[in-house]
């Protein structure tokens, strides 16, 4: 076992390991947006980074089916930083808890080395909580929107480019409106993190099943991380009813595969518990 | 405006500003605990690092009059640590969690340069909340316990020393029996992180009010922060109820000032929002 598997099993319990944690009608979801690991400061800028540190976790609840309605927040932020640059870093917190609905509700701040963000999101249950458990054979595989930009902007940044301000990786594009209105017919759904291929394998993993690909997809659909896209599945019945939906909020849906009996490549757990 | 005012004042809202957030019976608060601001390795076992983590957290759910039930943890564990000592860290942390009954239900870890560890407290509000508005003229204060020996800890550890496993600077005393037992009869609470007189300040600023002390308390009384002792305030005809009730769950009762017209000097705000 690994170290990062050692620290997430060692948590494990009935209520964690899905992208929030359910209790009493209430959804908890928590990420670190953390300075060098998922971003440079040179990247993005500082309103963006505030933004994008909501953005993802917000992104857990809509994947349970949850409105998110409250959040916490731990900032570690280096002393270098002026005034003027923690209030752009603020206006991206608070726009996006803005554009949400979420009322912020507390934290903590210390002076850090870097700019770590902690986001922790309550969010209210919609009728019920979509799992990742619960897939069955024969259920339709898909994702939302484009996969691969996440991926492809990342190479950008890496080559010293730069990114706009309304590109994937800077600022994700959530599906809320869309997966409320769907997910009364959803089997199972996580949102896409750390990539299609792995967060399938993890959702596949769970249930014990296979995937059958209706075509091949490549390796930039396959393998691009912090897509923030909806990877979901449904009983084959409701295909028209979830085409429509995707229509009617113009969200282009992919279904591209469905499940059948055996076991896909395995992962690993991710970093998440 | 300094900094951390400026951080704090952003995200001011009618909710946040106490120990803890209170939502529909729930209270939620979030601390961060991080290496070489809070604690050094060298101070401490991994093992009392991540037991005091949980510790200052459930602190400000008692201090709001409520149970923790639900924990996220957000941890950041440098490259170096070890299985074994990952495992130390997670058995202080889940320990503390056993021992108060509380479940950990999700969170996020990721591979950083120093331990930083952000912990969310969910926890029910027995019967009603205590907040730190609400202090009326005339109203007697008292804190629990000793105060003094964790800034003492603090200047040995400063020294080079070491400190035994159930110094309060390892291992905070919380007071949750005696003080959901007295709860019903407090006016106004918070617990003591930042100092009894810059908490005090914080206190009474919020309530504008003074404080006329009863005896003169040293410098150790006054200045020591991290004692997770509990400062709160009582109308004085309940006095004789709540000596009983420190009697009876052993808990040195320290009445110490009563409330009076006018303004004390305020310390500022904290790092909590």
């Amino acid at each position: 076992m690994d170290k990062e598997n050692l620290i997430i099993s060692a948590f494990a319990n009935s209520i964690n390991g899905d992208d929030g944690a359910v209790v009493d009608g209430y959804c908890y979801s928590k990420d670190l947006f953390c300075e060098n690991i998922h971003f440079k400061t040179s990247w993005m800028k500082l309103e963006q980074i505030g933004a994008k540190a909501m953005l993802v976790n917000i992104s857990d609840a809509i994947a349970m089916n949850a409105t998110p309605k409250y959040a916490l927040l731990g900032l570690s932020l280096p002393k270098y930083l002026d005034m003027k640059q923690i209030k752009a870093l603020q206006k991206g917190l608070l726009n996006t808890a803005k554009d949400f609905k979420i009322q912020i509700i507390g934290g903590d701040t210390i002076a850090g080395k870097n700019i770590d963000i902690s986001v922790t999101i309550i969010s209210k249950i919609n009728q019920k909580a979509i799992y990742r458990k619960g897939l069955k054979k024969g259920d339709l595989l898909a994702f939302s929107g484009n996969l691969g930009e996440s991926l492809k902007g990342l190479n950008i940044l890496y080559r010293g480019g730069k990114l706009h301000s309304n590109h994937r990786f800077i600022k994700p594009n959530l599906r809320q409106n869309f997966f409320y209105d769907i997910a009364k017919k959803v089997r199972v759904s996580m949102d896409i993190s750390d990539g299609l291929n792995k967060d399938l394998s993890r959702m596949l993993f769970l249930n014990q099943l296979n995937a059958k690909f209706f075509k091949k997809l490549n390796k930039f659909i396959l393998n691009s991380a912090e897509e923030y896209e909806l990877l979901f599945a449904f009983d084959k019945k409701h295909k028209a009813f979830i085409q429509n939906m995707a229509k009617k909020h113009r969200v282009k849906l992919n279904i591209f595969a469905k499940t059948i009996t055996g076991r896909y490549k395995f992962y690993g757990k991710e970093h998440h518990f």
